[in-house]
């Protein structure tokens, strides 16, 4: 990363860092910070001074400790992608990072600057993450704010911004005001074009996220997994209490997105706001298992059957998806949710739980778990470094089908769940 | 789109165009030398002189009318995009566009600009596709060359490039030298977003793709579609033949891409270059179909039988996909394409036609009818305005898996179809 202290570098790095490993793509931040608060007590700006000699030694001596760190998870660790979330503001800090990434290493570098000469966004970078930021947690809101901002203008004695002559070898790319503007340099690999693909549909609008399954169907009922089947008496009566919420929020320019599956569109039928149909919301197919129930599974295949609880994300159905396969398909899905403001996702237990994985920044192996019962809208806003969720259950009856991991692989257990919480994921 | 003569506006427009309408996005170019050449007679240099004045005034005429067929073919005829193939070098022509798109029409409005100093790849693209341009159909090619070089002249002298502040309420994005460098300002919604991507990842480098269906199938020989079986004997045949041909070609840091299914690893087990497997390249999921042969299908489903014949493209097999449904899937595979060099694909029928299909610009009446005989490598090579294309039988006999479209819905025939070909397929 490389720009000025409060703009978005860490907010960028760590979004970007989530939306990898989501895609399995095995990534980390290694933010200088960090280190610099792990070596030192709290510091105030004079340590960012580019006179102060002695801090610039420490500086200089954190960033190469932090670059060390990172080629050695990619090198011994299985490190995909490192982050490397500082300001990097110097030609010549960028030359020893080049010389090491490249030169020693032969990896792949990608510089991503952030330039941003709004002083809104600026400002409310600074009262939403700085001020409460752990360098600060001493000092009041007004005193660390004003330290805050001399520390930037430390910075801006020093700053130079990624030079298209000076450094022409470099690939980089620059957003300007959060990606009004971007500037793209000899980006190369998918890995690159993703990330660039990535900041290209990102926004920090505010907007709200609402998902739900379903209403029951018939197949719920009677305990029976996938399947076409149109909505049982209570599903019906969910869809109706779904449309008369979604009415009363009035929410602006709403969107609907539904699955193909029969069951998805009666669910949003009542709804006034335009609807779109994906077949990547489908739920996950279970190939030789669907229509079954659990119970006739574990009779029927009780190898696989166990096999799923050992590693139920890996796991796939024969002739079927697994999990993996499901987050695949999904990406263009997330890639569009990120683009949007306020949708409405109707889809499957499954499917929801892939995509709440990716917001709440969940690992593969707690993404076939996350809860997502029947009749309950779980509502999703982004904060400063992640977003706060909201479950909101209708009050209408349904099945519970969640099958949460067995203590023995193989076995049949039940939890009952469904009273209404409230939890804030970061990332 | 903006931009000098020579610096591949033609190109990136039809290649765009046949993007978006593979992907069903109703796509047309417009194209204002050919409405100059309608009008009038074969012209040299001179014509194209802002001084004179007849000229310009004719030539004002001809953009005010392709800008005026291509918003009715959006409002009357249903076309979703309209790409503007002229140089459009002045600030005063794109507020005249501006007015009509946006103030008149209310369409988003995307300017493209294609800007390159390289004189290298100025040059050859006038040798490859400006000499044999319908303008100089008369002329030798020297004459021609020469010719070109002074239009190039006289646009230069009155050429504004898209200005930041000047024009900061555009939408628009540069490309410098083909893709090395790109500028993006304003990009709003889905579709440019998709325009910009794909701008990304396309690229100008020479290089070969080779398709082939695995090797024949245990249920190919019994006429039997999808599943998941293995390679008969002489589908073993084909795949060593076919790892015997590849190492002949010695081709440089070739990549193979095979499906998750089993025919086609099997397939590719013997070539020698890094393979990779794609859940993507998949054959189309016939459903309640799979593992049927069309007679069976003919005589349990008469009537999904028929009605797949009468619309083979959009109908969904019961529980399965749809041609439609592939393209949809296929996706990342084409951007994938597009990034890479030289590679190997080797799939499934339904799954190659689509993907020749977006190489063959074929309608979406024609992809599901595209030959991909068995035991067969369709070798591609992309050219100026398309691609050339061979295919080579290795000589291994296979089962013919073709049903041509029958001249009765639900009827079964067949024919025989095994010869060598070549063909150029332009966009």
């Amino acid at each position: 990363m490389v720009g000025l202290p409060a703009r978005g570098k860490t907010y960028m790095a760590r979004k970007l860092t989530h939306y990898l490993n989501w895609l399995g793509i095995k990534t980390k931040v290694f933010n200088l910070g960090d280190y610099r608060r792990q070596a030192t007590k709290e510091l105030d700006h004079t340590f960012f001074n580019a006179e102060n000699e002695e801090a610039v030694k420490l500086r200089d001596k954190f960033a190469s400790d932090a670059l060390t760190d990172m080629c050695n998870w990619i090198r011994l660790e299985g490190g995909e992608v490192g982050v490397f979330d500082a300001t990097n503001t110097t030609i010549e800090r960028r030359r020893f990072i080049y010389k090491i990434v490249v030169e020693n290493m032969q990896f792949k570098l990608l510089f991503i600057e952030s330039i941003c000469d709004d002083p809104n966004l600026v400002e409310e970078n600074i009262m939403d993450v700085k001020v409460t930021s752990p360098d600060y947690k001493e000092m009041n809101g007004e005193e660390a704010y004003q330290d805050f901002m001399q520390r930037i203008l430390q910075y801006e004695k020093i700053y130079q911004s990624i030079d298209e002559n000076l450094e022409e070898h470099l690939s980089f790319m620059k957003l300007f005001n959060a990606g009004q503007k971007m500037l793209i340099h000899k980006c190369e690999g998918n890995v690159q074009a993703r990330i660039v693909y990535f900041f290209m549909n990102i926004h920090i609008n505010p907007r709200t996220i609402y998902f739900s399954r379903h209403g029951e169907s018939e197949l719920n009922t009677v305990g029976k997994i996938g399947g076409n089947s149109d909505l049982s008496e209570r599903g019906y009566e969910y869809s109706k209490a779904l449309a008369k919420y979604i009415k009363l929020q009035d929410i602006k320019n709403l969107r609907v997105w539904t699955s193909h599956l029969k069951r998805t569109i009666q669910t949003a039928s009542g709804i006034e706001a335009p609807q779109e149909c994906w077949k990547a919301l489908n739920e996950i197919d279970a190939g030789v298992c669907e229509e079954m129930t659990y119970q006739e599974i574990a009779n029927k295949y009780p190898k696989e059957f166990a096999e799923r609880d050992e590693n139920k994300y890996h796991y796939r159905f024969p002739n079927g998806e697994s999990y993996e396969d499901v987050v695949t398909r999904l990406e263009p899905v997330i890639m569009e949710l990120e683009r949007q403001k306020n949708v409405l996702v109707i889809s499957h237990q499954a499917v929801l739980r892939c995509i709440l994985g990716y917001f709440f920044n969940k690992s593969t192996d707690e993404i076939p778990y996350i809860k997502v019962p029947l009749h309950t809208i779980i509502k999703l806003t982004p904060i400063a470094y992640g977003c706060h969720v909201e479950y909101i259950p209708l009050g209408i009856k349904a099945v519970d089908t969640h099958r949460p991991k067995p203590k023995t692989s193989g076995t049949l257990e039940t939890d009952a769940y469904h009273e209404e919480f409230l939890e804030d994921y970061l990332y």
